[in-house]
């Protein structure tokens, strides 16, 4: 396998838990022969960018360069890459790579690689062991088969945010089979959750927002829901006893989920998307009494997320986003944490 | 609906937390149109007795009769009774009664009755509003549609205890369509797991046992089970991460379920059957990283029990029991707790 020179790439990295994120000089590795270079013109910014960042979950190896809900423009192309072209639009989401070989990988799942997917920032490149850097930058190198197709009907900036946040609760939906006559609650109104909810209601079923707050009723309507739950809401919650056939859990923050249990049909799912983090000890009864269902599902496979974007270019489905410059990323991320964004900030790559 | 007198009965009943069972007159119901007089033969013992005898899930309602493993000959019929007859080979499991005409029932899922099952004892009558009493007793009067007929090829004593630990590992094993091919894992080696090992084993599965403990391992195999994986050995359990697809947990005591959502197979399914009390918290990353199910499963409806039943009869499948008196029930509590029972108590009810 040839290999062309490096390419200086410039970007945001964090240097430090306490550093957030500051202009940062690096390279992307020269082209292997089924490798696409891309000029990256957006890239969404995610609670794990964060978590990242500030160390949260203890495996971070700085300098890191955040950033996996990229999109942009083909610059450069291997010698066997066929699939994508000078000036195509593409994305890439959480994953650069993976064995491609494993049973997971054969059914189209990257994501459960049996050998490790690679994540897109932070991880570790299969052939040459270095690690990798995410969209926070101009410039990005990445294996073909890794790199998604942006629909025409998608802008750069609104498909950004769906190689995460969008797939992430676009996948459990088709996993769990929605479609008209589902009842789908969908527990957190952020960057997935809103996602969650447009895209259950476009597949034809009735959804309602789980919320703390009757503060997002508007929102959630506007968002094309049928109905707000309150969750503090006792009375209301108990009328909705054995309701939904699914509970799509998008809150990114450790809590208790036996509430939601109650709220599904015998048979039914509450699929955790969000949290990752130590789950309180929850009754069994809420498990035995109707069969009731407590899963997980992360991102999803290339084809599937292939498959969302070309979801929503054909229903017209956007996320909400808010345009941000580079430099104003560490901002963006205090605002993220205090839930002030609707929905997903999306930093413009020009500002870089 | 007319009613015959009421019988006078006899039977062994808790009358505290700590008094164990001791001799007991009480009376059953005069039969109504639709109720069955069975004269009970046998009658299985079920952690489920020893809970309630002590309280130890706080809604005991004293005294008590305990029983829910009840095999018998159909001794008189109400007038409106067609489906059985004096003679008949007859059995009662967890339930005497539902509301017979919500969703679930009509699925025949009695046991999620949406305006709740009856429980063979400690229930309520839907009619008289009575409690019921369960199997330690000589006679039971039960509603038509909740009698269970015995196949000729099962002897009554073995029949006993397929009614709540035979269909209780019977039905998640049919839900998780298990089947030629399918690996699962039974985790306890009681009354649930034993039948648990064999039922699967009759479907074409091939089935390992998981204990802490080596000791197990020649009984594990003349279960039928495959192998045996030793708990506490943590190269044994990481050499089968990802193997299996479906594990039935059929240990009754609280317990951590972690190491048994990693032994699964991307989307596969551990299902609680044994652990009714508070769950320890757990890392969601168990659940997201391949779609895992944790889920549970409560006995079986009274149609899936009559399948059960003909099951273990055309397939030669019988629960290992030990006999005993009606009057070592007491002591044989103890053992059960000691897990010093190969695998399932049957009272004789002649000696009572």
């Amino acid at each position: 396998m040839t290999q062309t020179n490096e390419y200086p790439a410039t970007g945001y990295a964090a240097t430090s838990p306490e550093s957030g994120v500051a202009p940062f000089e690096f390279t992307r590795r020269g082209l292997r022969d089924n490798d696409v270079l891309i000029d990256i013109s957006h890239c969404g910014i995610c609670h794990s960018d964060l978590h990242t960042a500030r160390n949260d979950w203890g495996r971070t190896n700085y300098p890191i360069v955040p950033g996996h809900e990229i999109t942009g423009t083909v610059a450069a192309v291997g010698d066997a890459v066929s699939a994508h072209k000078i000036g195509d639009r593409v994305a890439i989401g959480c994953m650069v790579d993976s064995c491609k070989s494993c049973d997971h990988c054969e059914q189209g799942l990257e994501q459960y690689c049996q050998r490790g997917m690679v994540g897109t920032y932070g991880g570790t490149d299969l052939h040459d062991g270095t690690k990798t850097q995410g969209g926070y930058s101009n410039r990005i190198v990445c294996r073909d088969e890794f790199v998604i197709k942006v629909p025409d009907a998608l802008s750069m900036e609104d498909a950004a945010p769906l190689l995460c946040a969008g797939i992430t609760s676009y996948s459990p939906l088709r996993t769990w089979n929605v479609g008209p006559g589902s009842k789908v609650a969908v527990a957190g109104l952020g960057g997935l959750g809103h996602m969650g909810v447009k895209f259950a209601v476009a597949m034809g079923a009735e959804v309602t927002v789980l919320s703390r707050s009757e503060s997002k009723r508007e929102d959630a309507l506007a968002l094309g829901a049928a109905d707000l739950l309150i969750t503090t809401d006792k009375a209301a919650m108990r009328a909705k006893t054995g309701y939904f056939d699914l509970v799509l859990n998008t809150i990114p923050v450790k809590h208790d989920v036996a509430p939601y249990l109650r709220l599904l049909k015998l048979d039914g799912a509450q699929v955790l998307v969000g949290m990752i983090d130590m789950m309180p000890e929850m009754h069994t009864g809420l498990l035995l009494g109707g069969r009731k269902i407590l899963t997980g599902s992360g991102i999803g496979g290339i084809a599937e997320t292939q498959e969302m974007l070309d979801f929503c270019a054909e229903k017209g489905i956007a996320p909400d986003i808010e345009m941000i410059r580079m430099d104003e990323v560490n901002e963006a991320y205090e605002r993220m944490e205090a839930s002030d964004v609707k929905y997903r900030f999306v930093i413009d790559m020009s500002t870089l």
